[in-house]
């Protein structure tokens, strides 16, 4: 696989600042043919299990030969590592912190790298600024056609960490909402391979009930509280045209039961 | 009209989740050439007039043969049908329930395809995700060449809807602002040809009267109300280097006056 | 230089709305060529210097020839002239107002033009919006190569201000706080020059005492008040996974004391 020209950028640093302008001038200082993709650099603030699940939702959808460019990083400058991953389709650049750790699982691995190869580095790198420093010079480089393996030498053991899984009770399965998006919708770590039987379900969530998976949002009224599968496969618990979240006061690790049936 | 490989994008996903992440993917997926202009991805959640508001204020400005993605969709899943509008200049692609209605004024519509042919979305769509699985996927089939008779068969009676219009009472032409700004700038649906006679104009909103249109903010002291005519001619309330919306505690809906003189 | 096609957007417009959608669209409807890179659309309105530093803080990595087009323009329509700046590596677009303050001093100046002539400017111009109306054709027409001398007369004696100095006590070096990132760090205005003996130093700021210097923020256990020289070489007061603003409830202008030892 090639790189090709495109390195999207998730990142935790806000829309405000001027971190993402270095970033991006760093990139196309060194190769102005990068066509970046901005996905989102308003991630909560150091909350690496965030990014790693925004990754996951968009990562698959690029052209084989993109470079991801992820960057949550509250270990900066410390012992944490830089890595780059090669996959059979994608390149991944960012801290060794776990934020690629759903890519270990859904994605076949052919190479990681410890980036410690200063030669590709932007000068003399601060010690915490490295997106600008050590992960955009390496992309840059990376879509020039510089090889991983120059950049470093292979990394082991990279960090890793899962999904809470929902647990399977006498009379419940019981699992949680993982991410709540803009719209107030929660987002649960229930797979709907789980759910066999649709339209058949009790949903238990924060003293509420809900008896059946709808298939659209305006199936219900306006203001109803409803369940569906989501677009990424997953239970979602939502209002249609209002907020979930704001209606159950809900937040990530809330409970939700689904009664065996 | 061939399409160029511009796709605007401009929706009410919000910048911190993966959504638009994945519409992005989508596109570069099928066709890596288009160059993807973000215009807005916080229209306010379900708001689609707002939507329909903001897309007329910059569509005109891009080049010919532009496609413009629009997405504010409560609907989603359910009856209401996916458009692509051909116009003499444009390409509109998104839900049809009304985010389109100024076009269909502004511009001369050439072709409406319902979007119904599943050989050009993305595998079998979601219920709840149109803009990653039809949308993106149309716009970049249709950025490739495809005819727009191909994604589906001509529609009839698209959504539409009007923009509340000022009323001529007695005394008084009573308008109401329709949209603010990031500024707090209030933006009334009073155009600049009903006030003919500049400078000389007597405006009530919210027990504050006005006496005079001024050119330019910094025309009135740091912190004073003013109107004036803005950028896409119509009568705006504003203050110098403040805060109109916050000063006067406004909002969309409220009226607007102006004494016949 | 010959501009390359990159164009870098800086502005207070916000997220919401659709003026960086006319913005773009001008640009791009005078040269589809042009590749734009959204620095920010967040810094906070009217706020000149903030704008001029962000521009400090990325403006130097992007190759050579680009276009810097940045608006902050509380006094759009007034008396305030728009201004070119070319310097040995840049183009500079936007309001003499200031926000290219830490240009004239950082770069080499090579030709400072005033925007007088209406023959690239976006039909008449209105006075509420000169980045769609003015800055946004000119930077278009200069990526298309016409010079910078066709697009008004020489400039004298552009509008700079100076950000505030530390000062030299008897027993202290005094600072203040200048920016504030999204992490809730604490930029101040005291360049690492200052701090000749690293490691020992005794800063006071808010009644809180920090007796060293960090190397990097996981140095400090979590939620500790730590100060670090950060990514531009300024004094910087952090919490590691924290807020150092939220912390000291500080804002900007507040005083930042070091011990002489």
């Amino acid at each position: 696989m090639q790189p090709n020209k495109i390195v999207t950028l998730t990142t935790d640093f806000g829309q405000a600042g001027g971190y993402t302008g270095a970033v991006k001038g760093v990139l196309l200082g060194i190769n102005p043919q990068i066509k970046i993709v901005d996905i989102t650099h308003e991630i909560s603030p150091f909350n690496i299990l965030e990014g790693a699940l925004l990754l996951n939702s968009f990562y698959q959808f690029f052209p084989r030969g993109t470079i991801h460019l992820v960057v949550v990083d509250p270990g900066v400058g410390g012992k944490r590592r830089g890595i780059l991953v090669r996959t059979d389709n994608y390149f991944f650049v960012g801290p060794d912190n776990g934020i690629f750790s759903f890519i270990y699982d859904r994605e076949r691995v052919r190479e990681m790298i410890n980036l410690t190869n200063s030669e590709y580095f932007l000068g003399k790198p601060s010690s915490t600024f490295h997106s600008r420093d050590i992960f955009a010079p390496v992309s840059a480089y990376l879509s020039l056609g510089v090889k991983p393996g120059e950049f470093g030498s292979p990394a082991q053991d990279c960090c890793k960490f899962r999904l809470p899984e929902p647990v399977y009770g006498k009379d419940y399965l019981t699992g949680e909402i993982i991410y709540i998006d803009r719209f107030g919708n929660l987002i649960t770590n229930i797979n709907s391979d789980l759910l066999r039987e649709r339209k058949k379900v009790k949903i238990g969530i924060k003293n509420k009930k809900i008896n059946y998976l709808s298939q659209y949002y305006e199936e219900e009224k306006k203001g109803r509280l409803l369940a569906l599968i989501g677009s990424s496969n997953f239970l979602e618990i939502a209002v249609n045209q209002g907020n979930a979240q704001k209606l159950l006061k809900a937040k990530t690790g809330d409970k939700v039961k689904i009664e065996k049936i």
